[in-house]
């Protein structure tokens, strides 16, 4: 895959509020938030889409969702709630593809899911 | 955790849709479709929310996640794209308490999502 913008962060390039980091992940705020808490939580591999997820990433991808919530947690949005969302593609408005997953909370988030 | 619905789902004492099955998960389609496609991946393991989600969990967590990606494929729409979606709780608008995880796809998803 092509190199994105996220890469630059992973490697400190592109400076970013980075809220976790571990060897298989990184957790940032979103530039444009769409709630009062919007992280984007991603893998260090670069995996373009949730269409290129192969079973050898199946932990990996557990782990950004239990990630997520364990932030959700520290953001003290956990109790009330929050939802988590990944975009494939056009039609799910994927605008970076660096497979990535949003984390938003502290509103309550409206019904259809966009 | 208490049962669900989705528990008698998970036991065929429900009628659904279903379109994927394995030993460690049922995917149907939702009652009250949001997109023309609108499908729930669930763990016939009883987790309630995502802040449930374990260490141990990881794997089924990544492996719900390539599923829907994999179904999403089957329904034609993995290249236009989709989104994956978690509620968590009241503000991520949570309906049943058993872990699930919404695939919508077959329109363009708007943003924010909800």
């Amino acid at each position: 895959m092509a190199e994105t913008i996220f890469s630059k962060i992973i490697r400190k390039e592109m400076p970013a509020d980075i809220v976790y980091e571990d060897d298989r992940m990184l957790a940032f705020r979103d530039i444009t938030p769409q709630a009062p808490t919007h992280i984007l939580i991603i893998p260090k591999e670069e995996i373009a889409t949730a269409n290129d997820i192969t079973p050898e990433h199946d932990e990996l991808i557990g782990a950004m969702v239990r990630t997520a919530a364990t932030i959700a947690e520290r953001e003290g949005i956990a109790g009330d709630g929050y939802r988590l969302v990944i975009n494939c593609n056009g039609h799910g408005g994927q605008a970076v593809h660096h497979l990535h997953l949003h984390l938003l909370g502290g509103r309550p988030m409206t019904w259809p899911p966009g």
